[in-house]
């Protein structure tokens, strides 16, 4: 045994990485500690790009700096952390044998280098991830962006700056491409986005991405499903996108078709790689040689519900794990379990987050699940900052369990997907989280939370009191003429505002009067705005004899498909009479 | 067996009741379900009356309508539910033998009444509860109000518009109380606070309801804790409030006590009563007589952590208890496990929201605790729209498990105590916690969630990194004269806005080299604007062998004593240097 310094390098300086460099040197001062930077920068915060662009976010420095504005340069990390940075240095070998890094620093000038050995006891791979760039013709046009350096958020914002993106493109569906658009429409640009999936945001269910696609068309993108991008052509610079549907003019192009972690130095070291194409690590963050760890998106993680690999990269997990591979390090057990998938992001006036396995990822793992959509205000309806929220919880038949939950709208649905990602973890049942004591006041929630309501909406179903029905199916029966009644039985105003195709009003308050004009042998499917109502007149006409009732999950709120909007002269009169809020589900 | 419709009596109309009655005849359309309700209105929001009163809520009708408008009265509860409802009814006695209720219906006149029976199969008690009224003397002097129905609203609002309420005094630092204040202040009345017991709102320690009496201090509102009432002082109307520290003038005053069970009809029914005076039931919200039921502000809950009896009347409990009790009074069995006390409130620009034990409480239940104070920004701190987000946890020594947490501040509150909820009903230990997959966007939460700090915070003292000691011991110290260093390790622009008693300031980036100026034969308490610096400053002096070291929980932030600010010229020129945002724990 050694009694000199523990010899600390950590390959990677943005986000994994210093929290490893820093949380080493809290528990053991004595360790030398190493951070291998390729870039200029570090420690900054990726995610915060498309809010950079906006001008959100003023200054790059914002973006590396701590929350009490001291940027996190070399000299802070050396002088308050000490902790040694080499920036403009690449690792460019692991000797294993040896445990020493080749490293090779360019000062930002790849001509002239100088390379060395760098020796180390434990060595941390913080190497990150870099967005796909698809080998497309025309992909070295300028003009076509990645999004996720502070070059790229510079070389978007000098077009926008300069007026010279007036047609942007997106390729990809993806979180960074969405969550880019909002900034693109602010500054005057025509956005289209083009997804080769048949929906974006691929980590949703498609009716819930149907509900995003619907709201950011409201706000002027053209978002193209189903659709390939084949090239692109220019002069020098980008100037029109080719696709499976025509050509698309673009002045600008951002790729957001997601990120491969960076494992070429984890591989030639013979390290061992998952089937996700990252890097491999145990509980404790510890590759398959214990020297050697890793963290962030260079890893591959597990789902805490399916026990399968997984790869999600995303700053919050890069931040846990450094943590967690740092305490290992220094020899205080830690294990990090996994993960969920819980994503939040913000795109124009939505919220849109979602937490464990979506419906169709639950299916596909075998589960027989059962669904529950609930749109609704976000607070109690009478307040009048209470907004819209659509929520889906995806739940296990056989034990109750959740497994997964989705939420849309301008309601806080990062509120309700964390409670969610905390009762999947702790693997509770729907009547559990039925019963959670979550907080009540007015201006926070309703009454009964929204995800208490939708956790009682699936729970009646298990229980065989509500039989639902997914707007898809409905719209596929009205695709194919299929001979049932699809019951409205919202009021004669809220039918005046918008309607759904082929449907038969008969408003709940008069549905009791009114049964005789149902027919007894055909299937009814009925509906609100929220399907509440909906709920209530199922029970009442099973409780008359009829017994093809179901009812249309998510009711008009939570729609996907189109509807008939009706411009009354005064669509209000009747809310004014009783006394509503207008800030109510978007009907 | 009888074929005959079986036959349910709600007594109670606010929120338990019709929930209850609501939900029966959706299990069992064929009851005959009543509710019996004293007064005129049904279900209406009494949590929503302080927004009423300030005018947020412009018409009463609104508190007692569905989310789209429909005013649930009797005529809808007809209609609708099928639930027929006798208001202006009040039940008097319970012939448990012929299970038949004694019902007096006054038509809102108490000379002029019909008493009859109502016979019930199953009868459901949701009596609700009463505000606490001191026998002091002029207690029934006019314009002293409770804030509990709609009447007392109206008679607030009246004199509001009549800006007749120039000077309020609101008796006991209770929720409600509170949560009216901000709605006085804005109508411009002089609002102050009197509350028997060294701090308001009681559900939160000491030092957390510190920093809401000086937030509400900060919106003009004087605060008198320590206070009792004497007496009130008037001619007809009130217009003075006698304490023991003083005559206060009043044009208004408003009680905010507590709520007291209404038992009496269970009492006289001869029905088991709890030890806090609630109505006793078992897990399915069913009396100690198997065909009553009962729900609501009226009936005891059962702590979950502690397995105590306990009262919290709250609308959100109510509502999850209506749903049992009916589930279980038509046979499908269903339980109520119990309550954390979670519970939020709005309160000028502060959210206060708090689940599970206080440290005072965990200690009076025998916990050996550990706490963490982690104040932050609620979002990335570079996005303009993050605020203070002020956070305690509370934890079990031995088990590492979550006991409680408690925020306040103008940051997202709410959804960090949420969470915390959840984490207390799972029994989740702070490890389990502190790696939560939470949803991450710089708009939504910092990369590490305030709430996963938190119980990083908590684990490094539980683990032996982090020697916390609380400002109140800190400041005891400073008050006994104690011979120690109390080390701000502040930037000198921090330190020139804002200062505490006594200090040595010496900025972090400088320790390393400036050690030789700290004596290393006395303690020295760090800290710095939030402590995560002052926990780097303690952790070089450990290693450069200062062995008494302690690091202040919650630094500036959370110091509930009082500080000193200095105006300076410019205080945000190394701000704007370095690029920070404002949105910063206010220091």
């Amino acid at each position: 045994m050694s009694h000199s310094p523990m010899k600390v390098v950590v390959i990677g300086g943005v986000a994994a990485g210093p929290k490893v460099a820093s949380k080493v040197i809290r528990l053991r001062p004595d360790t030398e500690v190493t951070i291998v930077e390729k870039g200029e920068f570090l420690s900054y915060a990726g995610c915060g790009l498309p809010y950079y662009v906006s001008g959100v976010v003023k200054e790059q420095a914002e973006l590396m700096s701590t929350p009490v504005g001291v940027v996190r340069d070399s000299v802070f990390f050396q002088k308050v952390k000490n902790v040694h940075v080499m920036n403009h240095t690449e690792a460019t070998k692991i000797d294993r044998a040896k445990r020493r890094v080749q490293v090779r620093n360019g000062n930002g000038n790849d001509d002239r280098y100088t390379e060395s050995w760098l020796g180390y006891d434990k060595l941390v791979l913080a190497t990150g991830g870099t967005p796909v760039v698809p080998p497309l013709d025309g992909i070295k046009l300028d003009n076509i962006f990645t999004l996720h350096g502070v070059h790229d958020a510079e070389g978007i914002k000098n077009l926008l700056a300069q007026d010279k993106a007036r047609d942007v493109v997106i390729v990809g569906g993806g979180l960074i491409g969405v969550e880019a658009t909002e900034a693109l429409v602010a500054k005057g640009c025509r956005v289209t986005i083009v997804e080769m999936l048949p929906q974006i945001l691929n980590m949703l269910d498609w009716e819930i991405a149907k509900l995003v696609e619907q709201h950011m068309e409201s706000h002027g993108v053209k978002v193209l499903t189903s659709t390939r991008v084949e090239s692109f052509e220019g002069n020098g610079r980008v100037t029109s996108v080719v696709t499976t549907r025509g050509t698309l003019p673009a002045d600008m192009v951002i790729l957001s078709i997601g990120v491969r972690p960076n494992v070429k130095l984890a591989r030639d070291a013979g390290l061992d790689i998952g089937v996700t194409g990252a890097i491999k690590v145990d509980q404790q963050m510890c590759t398959s040689d214990p020297d050697i760890f890793a963290a962030g998106d260079c890893v591959e993680c597990t789902d805490l519900l399916t026990g399968n690999p997984c790869y999600v990269p995303l700053g919050s997990t890069a931040n846990k794990q450094g943590r967690v591979a740092a305490n290992n390090l220094c020899g205080q057990p830690d294990v990090f379990p996994g993960v969920l998938g819980s994503t939040v992001c913000r795109v124009f006036d939505y919220c849109i987050a979602r937490t464990g396995l979506t419906e169709k990822a639950a299916v596909a793992e075998g589960y027989d699940v059962v669904t529950a959509m609930a749109p609704a205000p976000d607070k109690a309806h009478f307040m009048p900052e209470a907004k819209p929220l659509l929520l889906k919880l995806v739940a296990d038949k056989a034990s109750r369990r959740l497994l997964g939950a989705q939420a849309t709208g301008s309601g806080t649905a990062d509120k309700r997907i964390d409670v969610a990602a905390m009762a999947i973890t702790a693997r509770m049942t729907l009547d559990e989280l039925a019963n959670a004591d979550l907080c009540y006041a007015p201006p926070y929630a309703p009454a009964m939370d929204n995800i208490i309501t939708a956790a009682n909406v699936a729970r009646n179903k298990l229980d065989g009191y509500l039989v639902g029905i997914s707007p898809t199916e409905v719209h596929q029966m009205i695709e194919s003429q299929a001979d049932f009644v699809f019951l409205d039985v919202r009021s004669p105003a809220e039918y005046g505002q918008v309607q759904l195709p082929g449907t038969t009003l008969i408003p709940l308050g008069t549905l009791r009067q009114r049964l005789g004009e149902l027919p007894k042998d055909k299937e009814i499917i009925t509906f609100c705005k929220i399907s509440l109502r909906g709920y209530e007149a199922a029970l009442i006409l099973r409780a008359a004899g009829f017994e093809k009732v179901r009812v249309m999950d998510g009711g008009v709120a939570m729609w996907p498909f189109e509807k008939t909007t009706s411009h009354l002269k005064d669509p209000t009169h009747l809310r004014k009479k009783h006394g509503a809020r207008p800030h109510i589900p978007h009907a």
